[in-house]
């Protein structure tokens, strides 16, 4: 999408040293636009770990480029390492592990070190195509949805509610939650976007207005107490959100908050959405509430906030220095809250029935 | 209750000064202990109006005391103009009304300037004085619960979930919320306080917080999102919050947020109780949603984010400077979702008969 009116993805090769990945350090947003360059699986598995990068899609291409780099550093045990670093860098997201695992597939078909690293390149970009392309599907399939509320609006804008953010900065392009808004936006339909602030990253504040802003899709920024109050009044026609992790049977992961506004969607009879491309779904899990496992962070982040103060980078204090904090990063929102999904096959229902009936070759043969 | 080991109230008289009013000024906590001087109307209402003081009963009392300084600065128009001022401050709060009539009532009744002041002193001390033994036992009904649960837990410590701050910093003393568990923690029943920080003003990161620790009693800052997250995990075992104001029908006028947080109660079975002293009832208004006027306030409270950073207050630019932001204070509970009221006068439902029952001379004679 757009920065300054310039075409960017979120992640890329450099282009004068194909030994070189760049990807936008998303913590200085929206105040700075710092491109950083990975040239180790180390400083890869950084960039997710301390979340340079961050979101669902694009923690498994960078962790797919990661893979490439890691190729180029050594080989055998050292690669077989970097992938489980890798892998341990976060863990909800459910794009890390099938990233590395569709390197680490692929590496082992080379039989020198150049073809590894060639083929472990090119299904690098492969991942981060398809993640573009799938998003950029998605969106095609879910503005549907907003092009029938304008319909019924007659033209006036269509509201629609986000948390966190799962826009383009959380994929390669495009976005998945995001896809749809922009899809709509592009086409000339009217489209308002309430943007959580998602604390205590603030990732709607800092990195949801941003991309919108940059890309001239009007928004309002509101406190994630804000959401139930504004559904209540009719204010909100639409919530889509995007998923760190969303089993077989339709249970969503995403940033912590998201089943709170579920739920008031639900009493509130507003459609609640979840985009994703396949990529995020766990085929193996059945219950999200029991087994999808979920990262607490450091208690620094709930008790400061950070932003940018006197021209830079500045936390300040909030809460007592004496004070215990906890920071739980996700929630599971349970199948029955969610309308539907948005996939790049098509939209259904929280169900694995339905999940299913959309991607058959996922089908279990039954003994 | 404690600050630092010594006995406060949030509004008293100057020692050495009856015609001064001191307050805590509480927009320096936790960092700093401020004591600030009200010595005319225009001071009260300032320190209403930019929330020096803030909670539902410590704004009543500080508009009692406020219209005490108005008798002695002028008398007839002034004071009459006083009262709408300080009216005007706040729209949401049901208190501020309601203390500002009474002290017009009272004030009538004086003779002569002088009598007036002395009624207008006699009756915010009164008012003063009535709000913290309100509290007080508010404290005495709502502990049973506590204690209950508590048996239940064989002792293990109680979970208690509050949203921003309804402690002894937003009444006169003890609290609304907070009553039940300072109760609990003086009587030696294990409680922990799951703390909300309470976005865009962080008032229970800020104020909450402090008044707890201030107090000994354990406690754990949250991000406003994470509520729905313990309570899918059984990990709270009650809610209480405060409120605003309540409508004699029993919906709840509470800090934004509140609903939310009532809706994830429902849905995990956990109690959902509000305390209130009777004062911030509404007696007129029987559909909260309808009726009840939201205030906003301005985009800045949720753009920045303030707090302590290098030994001094500052405030951090989150979100994008060119990004709109809305600011509802308030959000309406309806009643379905309320376990139940603890009030001076013991615990009832959330419904009009119920809470006419404990106050039986609000009872309208059927015409």
């Amino acid at each position: 999408m757009n920065v300054n009116g310039q075409h960017y993805r979120t992640i890329w090769l450099k282009e004068s040293d194909p030994r070189c990945v760049q990807i936008i350090d998303q913590r200085f947003l929206p105040h700075e636009f710092v491109i950083e360059e990975l040239r180790t699986v180390a400083q890869a598995a950084t960039a997710i770990q301390e979340m340079h990068v961050r979101g669902a899609g694009l923690i498994g291409a960078t962790a797919a480029y990661g893979m490439y780099l890691a190729t180029m550093e050594g080989s055998g045990n050292f690669v077989s390492k970097a992938a489980l670093d890798l892998k341990a860098t976060r863990p909800t997201a459910v794009n890390l592990a099938w990233a590395v695992d569709r390197q680490v597939q692929a590496i082992a078909r080379g039989t020198s070190g150049a073809e590894k690293t060639a083929i472990a390149l090119a299904t690098a970009k492969e991942i981060a195509d398809e993640d573009a392309e799938y998003c950029r599907r998605i969106g095609e399939h879910g503005v549907r949805l907003i092009e029938s509320l304008s319909r019924k609006k007659n033209g006036a804008p269509v509201n629609v509610l986000t948390h966190c953010n799962a826009g383009w900065l959380a994929f390669v392009d495009y976005g998945s939650a995001t896809a749809p808004v922009y899809a709509a936006h592009d086409g000339g339909i009217a489209v308002h976007v309430w943007v959580d602030e998602t604390r205590p990253r603030s990732q709607g504040a800092k990195l949801t207005a941003w991309e919108l802003g940059q890309h001239g899709v009007p928004h309002t920024v509101i406190a994630d107490n804000t959401g139930g109050h504004l559904m209540q009044h009719g204010m909100v026609d639409l919530v889509i959100v995007g998923t760190d992790r969303t089993t077989c049977t339709g249970d969503v992961a995403n940033k912590i908050g998201t089943y709170l506004k579920a739920l008031a969607a639900r009493d509130n009879n507003v459609p609640f959405y979840v985009a994703l491309p396949s990529s995020s779904f766990d085929w193996v899990m059945r219950d999200g509430l029991a087994e999808i496992p979920i990262e607490e962070r450091g208690s620094q982040e709930v008790k400061y906030a950070d932003g940018w103060h006197e021209g830079q980078r500045a936390e300040v204090l909030v809460a007592p220095a004496g004070s215990a904090a906890a920071n739980y990063g996700f929630d599971v929102t349970p199948r029955r809250l969610v309308t539907g999904l948005i996939t790049e096959r098509g939209i259904c229902r929280a169900n694995e029935e339905s999940i299913l009936a959309l991607f058959p070759e996922r089908m279990k043969e039954e003994g």
